[in-house]
């Protein structure tokens, strides 16, 4: 399996906090050891960096821990591979345009027989279930808007394609266009907003503190998703399978 | 205007020492501040490096630097804007999934109206000139082909569409599928073929200098191609005004 992580915020933040706990899961205190990547949007623009090696001993992971790239939207993801073997392009998040936008998908679980999946233009470049069933995702949102729909259209029009991605196996995952972030669940997704009065948090995986406090100004909404709490001392919303929230400003709804 | 560098090589090379050079101009010995990039292939995948920032400052510029990715097939960027503002959207090189492969495209040179072109499903994302006319090429492939033609068809297929984009004004190129690289000019852009017997070679822009003999083995090719030779002791082709050369292997034809 693998793990998920994503934020939505209404002001540009930076994830190093969380992005350093969900390290330690990649080859440290975790096993997911096949591959990390990142992505965080600015503007329309989308900075990514993606590695088949162990997150906990790469270079590039490292530079992005202590680089703290402010984004409103970030989806990352570590990897334990099952379909796929371990190389670059199968590495998540995957990113195609839609639309004159940058989209961004990550997928944790497995898909049976997703080869059933109809594709139109939008082709895998790896072998992964995870990349087919986004590119059918596309190919559904293409042939049904040719331009992009309100979020809450887009969250009805793509929670029973959702549905059917669960039916064939395990489906949670991440999806964004620097607007929103949709997180579906089907077996393990948890999230935590956090506003003013904003606290302490203790990283679960390090001996990490913060004190957001210092680092927030008083209007700032900052929601962090991820497959497994990243802190010990603060409250996460556990997501029921079949459940979808979408973030909008570090607002679910 | 901007600063364009590729490379085509039969076996995976890394490219630290010209980008080295390349780098310097990026706001150094060159004014191209306005941002840079860099696309390696590996395998089918891609990793990209892009910054808005003067890449001579850049600290994820200056990591790319010093680690030695090894790639057959590197396309890289530094920009000075003309169309389009400075910002991650509008920063070279420009990516985009055709026919389940990775394509990248960089360009140097400005079209006068090139709204005028017609796009298919491809859109840019960012304002530039340049993501505009990439996505053009990309409709005419999809249009004319279903599935990925050998390099030499390509090749005949783009010649004349460089050409039009040419008359439109300055129109240097580099284009690749991580198969082969393609260098299109319009006024200016050089390259070199390295083989054996290797030699020494001394950046123009840096006082720093490699010997490729203690680098390579005896049947390494590796061909770089850049719009102002980088080193100052070694012979650069010139490509005439409405040159292609079509790279695969390093070997140009």
């Amino acid at each position: 399996m693998c793990e998920l992580l994503g934020m939505s915020a209404n002001v540009p933040t930076d994830i190093c906090f969380s992005f350093q706990g969900l390290l330690q899961r990649g080859g440290g205190t975790g096993p997911h050891k096949d591959g990390w990547g990142i992505v965080f949007y600015e503007g329309k623009g989308i900075r990514e960096f993606r590695d088949p090696d162990p997150c906990v001993n790469s270079e590039i992971a490292s530079l992005v821990q202590r680089y703290p790239i402010k984004s409103c939207y970030v989806i990352s993801h570590i990897r334990q591979a099952n379909v796929g073997g371990i190389c670059l392009e199968n590495t998540h998040p995957f990113t195609r345009e839609l639309w004159g936008q940058n989209w961004t998908f990550a997928h944790n679980g497995q898909l049976a027989n997703s080869e059933s999946l109809i594709l139109d233009k939008d082709l895998p470049i790896g072998t992964t279930d995870s990349e087919r069933a986004f590119c059918w995702l596309l190919g559904e949102l293409r042939a049904a808007f040719s331009e992009p729909p309100a979020p809450d259209t887009l969250r009805d029009f793509l929670y029973p394609r959702c549905e059917q991605l669960r039916e064939m196996g395990v489906f949670n995952c991440l999806l964004s266009n620097g607007h929103f972030l949709l997180a579906y669940c089907s077996t393990k997704l948890q999230w935590i907003t956090r506003r003013a009065p904003f606290g302490k948090a203790q990283l679960m995986d390090a001996d990490v503190h913060i004190d957001f406090a210092g680092e927030t100004t008083p209007n700032d909404v900052v929601t962090v998703i991820a497959t497994e709490p990243l802190t010990n001392n603060e409250l996460w919303q556990e997501m029921a399978p079949g459940e979808m929230v979408m973030f909008v400003g570090g607002e679910g709804y």
